[in-house]
């Protein structure tokens, strides 16, 4: 069992997660220091040239999660709502991840602009459990996320139903009132973990009772507006930002 | 035959080519008004956990090739040395490309840290212009680039022979002094390339004869020193970088 990443979740400080989309955005960030390594479902489908939550990038999902376990850190990778509405198929994919060495998946129940049935819910979260028992399950309960729902009592009756079914920890993304927070926190007795929000900080959502904050998409959204700040400060003549990592730095990430 | 890619080497100003390495940060490239969009051969090797210019990322250079032909621009794809020391597998893979759509390709003749004899390369080059007539063929001289025959004449050497073999373009990465650019575009019969450089400027490079200037590997390394930058904001409570774009935004490049 990768007790290890289980034990970021209860360390001092809550788990910041910050999410990648490729090896080398995985392994700067491991270089730079950060304790695990998520990614986001966002960056692995653009990145492709697919659309987001649409249940599309199973393979490169599987193909990116193949690269990451080389990093020295543990790896937890987002696979959407588990890329098949059967729950042996779903448990297939936690298994084949957690033979590579991952050490956690996030699980949404978000489909399309709908929130999932909690029985359906339920019934995926029990295949991934059963198959790959020693991998930290992040269950997320969308219920803010899409809108629907969004209140703290929709919010905890998945959340108690996903705890019950072996979640080892509730993501609630969209979370973002302090009173919210605090009242899902309290009553949910595994991690929670919520989406980055610049108007707290970290120290405030760790008063807060979060045990882990991740960045979602908003580390690829950083950077593709570098890559386009980056092309027109060329084109215009403008100084380029300040930093830029050189050629052989660059590439010795990946050697 | 793609005479829009050709015709964008011989227009007013030199052709500025970013050089993308996913979809998404191709699909943002375009979207932000650029030309044509390149590959750099850094950011697909590193993204895919590969180190650069080893000949092993062919298969990931493909599969990004047939994603970026569904931007509505032209496209030209940087393949290393060809992904093999062999010409009819050279002209096999640039037929290949061109079967997909693509518009131009980059061919090196750095091996490791040596150059290819240039009766080697001339081989590899007549392969492809033989398969592949109608795509842009884009020869690196990179005498400069490893920094070995790192000389005016050593250069010409090479690019006549390329031309006369039918490259369309010639690329001398590294080639950075006035005298010694303007000394390569007077001789070269064919748009001369060379990456950019923030000390001249589009417009000095144009007035010394250069007809296209890429970006190499340079909005990659932006894009990783963002994803760093942003996540270390995170964790420390700092400012986000301004004007990053949203979720949807982001996932509407894909759809």
């Amino acid at each position: 069992m990768n007790t290890a990443f289980h034990a970021l979740h209860h360390a001092d400080r809550p788990l910041l997660l910050p999410n990648a989309w490729d090896f080398a955005s995985a392994a700067a960030l491991a270089a730079a220091g950060f304790a695990a390594i998520g990614t986001t479902s966002l960056g692995v489908a653009a990145a492709n040239g697919l659309p987001d939550a649409a249940g599309l990038a199973r393979d490169e999902t599987v193909a990116l999660a193949r690269r990451l376990v080389r990093l020295s850190c543990p790896v937890t990778v987002d696979i959407e709502a588990g890329f098949s509405a059967d729950p042996g198929e779903v448990g297939d994919l936690v298994a084949e991840l957690a033979d590579l060495g991952v050490a956690g998946i996030n699980l949404e129940d978000g489909r399309g602009d709908r929130l999932a049935a909690p029985a359906t819910q339920v019934a995926l979260i029990r295949a991934v459990k059963s198959r790959a028992p020693e991998v930290f399950l992040n269950a997320r309960a969308d219920t803010y996320w899409l809108g629907v729902d969004a209140s703290v009592p929709a919010t905890l009756d998945r959340a108690r139903r996903y705890v019950e079914a072996g979640a080892d920890g509730i993501f609630v993304p969209g979370l973002a009132g302090e009173e919210d927070i605090a009242a899902v926190t309290a009553a949910v007795p595994v991690p929670v973990n919520v989406l980055h929000l610049p108007a707290l900080g970290l120290d405030r959502l760790a008063d807060l009772g979060v045990r882990r904050v991740s960045t979602g998409s908003l580390l690829f959204r950083a950077a593709l507006k570098a890559t386009v700040t980056t092309a027109v400060a060329v084109r215009d003549g403008d100084p380029l930002p300040a930093g830029i990592p050189g050629y052989a730095e660059t590439d010795a990430l990946s050697r």
